[in-house]
């Protein structure tokens, strides 16, 4: 099974990674980038487990080292 | 318009952060967990151009500076 994880700020947490590439953006001509955000992308390949034990798994991997809780959001999908 | 990149290293490219979460996510017993592999995800707010130009531009923008042609490999979504 396979999870495919997105990780990403919450809205109005700073993000400068997103203002570096913002500005280089622009720098390299792409004056019609109006606004940039980074954030992470991970894929999981998980033995055993399916539905909706997975998702709890999954869920708890996301909440105590995936993601900050505090500044950023998850997602997630499952494959089979 | 909208733009949603992902940006992944290429099969084969050592990816030690994906190492260094595998080996975290294990030891806290998650060790259903066979492999992982960590990628960058970004959303880009773009004026003006639609369709193929924006297709275009967003694809010179990964080309340029997202993404390591190297040893990345990158897939975007446009939204309106």
């Amino acid at each position: 099974m396979r999870a495919k994880i997105h990780v990403t700020l919450k809205n109005g947490v700073l993000d400068p990674q997103g203002k570096a590439v913002h500005h280089a953006l622009n720098d390299l001509g792409f004056a019609e980038v109006r606004d940039v955000s980074v954030g992470k992308y991970l894929e999981l390949e998980l033995d055993g487990a399916s539905g909706q034990e997975a998702e709890h798994r999954v869920r708890e991997m996301c909440e105590r080292l995936l993601a900050n809780p505090v500044i950023e959001s998850y997602r997630f999908e499952l494959e089979p």
